[in-house]
């Protein structure tokens, strides 16, 4: 493999997490690392639609100490987008997206790629790759995976899924002392509404807050089972019965017996088509309320779960930066069209590794939570699915305070002169 | 001033907040320094509900180390009630409730009574003491405050405020950072619904997460300021115009230009038939929608942001327990009929201490924000908010964990044996 020297481009995509800047700093360390072969680090604003803008900045204006510091930090620093080149939906787009992609790495060479996202992300990653070797443009494009949803294929887990969890676990936790606390009032059913639109993999995670049989949550719906508006129903009854309070978990894509996602508003949709889904929680609140004639209070935690640093889970924030640091080594070592991923090698105590997937293996392809890992029922996670959550939110930051507010980092962003005219 | 012997006997009432168990540990810890005069130390449960059904449970049984570790945990320990000894409504009940409580204190030797809530508890805790004045039962009745809302009149602010809006303002600071970050997306207004029906302390507190002038929160609407449609839709384009994103902060009993409650209106019908009850940040957010065309996204904190004692504010833990012990203090030194309240001596360094005010002047009167702690036109706190509430949510617990979640304690609850024939 002859060694590949130039500049070196990472960028952001899709839903931000708690931990997405840890993999941009894991990068931006680790390319630091090798000055023989890279000559300059380049950060991209909003993902590929701001390359595609020649919109990059440069890494080495910014202070040692605020790319340390967004190992804590939430939200996407360099920003993100929802931009897709979609060859199906509209080729001509796509083509000339294409093309000025490489125009724009050509004029600033760039032969280092990183993308940090989910599964759109990671498709676009691999039809650059593509592209690079079609055209035969030395570049080694290798994504670090991201997604709070938690379902990318091959990987064990995904960075940002770890400390939605735990934050939405916490959560859930405290939300129950108060409710049981309240329980001689008749306001005793929550419903706390979490994100997750195919897969429940964060609905399910909140299990962790259950401690005995009796805690908190009682009950989680998530988006893989049908609702059983009946069995439902009793079985918050029965809750109601034992404990006198029921905290519900409802995964915002849950979904009727006849496969319908209860909140979906299909007048709504977001940048790639799908449909917007607002107040799954409330629906389900309805149902009980309508039905069992009982008070009930809603929860939605929205954007707040996914952008929670203030309790973002320590092995998650390591496991990012690893995730980014891998990234660039498999890059400097010859790789290319390839992505990070975590692999488990034991649970107790947990350890974990990161290796490689091709990206053709990943794009596009969505991970459900296993029919085997929830309860007969359907109504709760397993022990198997508790095992292997768990050790993903062990470990707390003690974040830099100021005025009683922890203290994120802003990138300065200088701008690298732009050498191109404008995208037409 | 003779020395009064006898027995404590603490309870809790109204919505729980992250630190009204500190006031609770702030009494026994206190109470237990004066064995001279304090024999038995009684928790009440489910307020004075279960004192009525002589439900007390036996704090000496608690170890210490849990007593402890309530200065740490949300929610209410000893269980809370909204049951209220009303004369006015039913005096029947009421004359019959007040002759059972005195038969509980008499039965169980109760000299010390301390009562945490807000403004209904200690109109409980004003009527208790005007009764045990007309019996001539020697009984010492001292309230502690707490609420979230910050609305008890002569106390400079509540115990569980400073909590509450330290989450928030956190919660509101890491959205801005998600919703900036997405900001090439077309979700970049965001509502966030905070708490409070009759005053916009809470909401108003967000305003910490201010930094800069371009800051999220770009708008908070306050209870006690009519939502002017036409001048909050300019305000939110400006902003969008600004920043390219915007972050509202929707202080749950905002009202419209008529006086009435946003989230009130009920003119959607569930598939039930049932009104829907909207959460008031939904309703705003339908409403920038529809007239900006702009997409929106909510987020509903609820019961999180009072339960959120893994984010708890030091100071007001400190004050919480300091308010407990304070009322201890006063009891033993012959006062009743009195409220603890927080004293602000100075704001740089922030200093404060404890005093007394006659509950009959705390009892059924709420503060709302002064107009002149506002801007101009109304959507933003000023100056002077931002310097009263900011000392309030400094420092920041490390709490003990399990498991990679918080470690709460829960009472043994060890029952007192009941000396009275049931409550008829």
């Amino acid at each position: 493999m002859a060694d590949l020297v130039g500049n070196v481009l990472v960028a952001q995509s899709g839903g931000p997490t708690a931990v997405i800047n840890a993999s941009i700093a894991g990068v931006i360390q680790e390319a630091g690392k090798h000055p023989d072969l890279i000559e300059e680090i380049y950060g991209g604003l909003n993902g590929i639609l701001g390359i595609l803008n020649e919109e990059l900045i440069d890494i080495q204006e910014e202070k040692r100490a605020v790319i340390e510091g967004l190992k804590h930090t939430p939200a996407a620093a360099l920003g993100t987008c929802r931009y897709k080149i979609d060859f199906k939906k509209n080729p001509e787009l796509a083509a000339k997206d294409m093309e000025r992609l490489f125009q724009v790495f050509q004029a600033h060479n760039i032969r280092y790629f990183f993308y940090v996202g989910g599964n759109d992300s990671q498709d676009t990653a691999h039809k650059i790759h593509d592209e690079a070797v079609k055209r035969g443009y030395e570049l080694r494009v290798i994504g670090v995976p991201k997604t709070i949803d938690n379902d990318l294929p091959h990987t064990d887990h995904c960075p940002g899924y770890g400390s939605v969890i735990k934050y939405n676990a916490t959560t859930v936790m405290e939300i129950a002392a108060d409710v049981s606390s309240m329980a001689t009032d008749n306001g005793a059913c929550c419903f706390i509404e979490v994100m997750g639109r195919q897969a429940g993999w964060i609905a399910a995670g909140t299990v962790l807050a259950k401690r005995t049989p009796n805690d908190a949550p009682h009950i989680i719906l998530l988006p893989e089972v049908r609702l059983n508006e009946e069995a439902f129903l009793l079985k918050v009854q029965e809750t109601l019965a034992a404990n006198a309070f029921c905290v519900v978990v409802v995964g915002e894509g849950v979904r009727n017996a006849a496969g319908e996602e209860l909140a979906a508003d299909r007048r709504k949709l977001d940048a790639f088509g799908h449909p917007v889904l607002s107040g799954a929680a409330e629906r389900v609140a309805e149902l009980v309320s309508s039905k069992l004639k009982t008070r009930t209070r809603t929860v939605k935690l929205g954007y707040a779960q996914r952008a929670a640093a203030h309790c973002a889970s320590e092995v998650d924030v390591l496991e990012a930066a690893a995730c980014g640091e891998a990234a660039v080594r498999a890059a400097i070592d010859g790789k290319s069209g390839q992505m990070v991923k975590i692999v488990r090698l034991q649970n107790k105590p947990y350890r974990w590794t990161t290796d490689l997937q091709d990206l053709k293996e990943i794009a596009n392809a969505e991970r459900t939570i296993p029919r085997e890992w929830l309860d007969a029922d359907g109504f709760l996670p397993n022990a198997t699915f508790i095992e292997y959550a768990h050790p993903l939110i062990e470990g707390t930051l003690h974040l830099p305070e100021e005025g009683g507010l922890p203290k994120y980092v802003t990138l300065q962003k200088a701008r690298i002169e732009k050498k191109l005219p404008p995208r037409p």
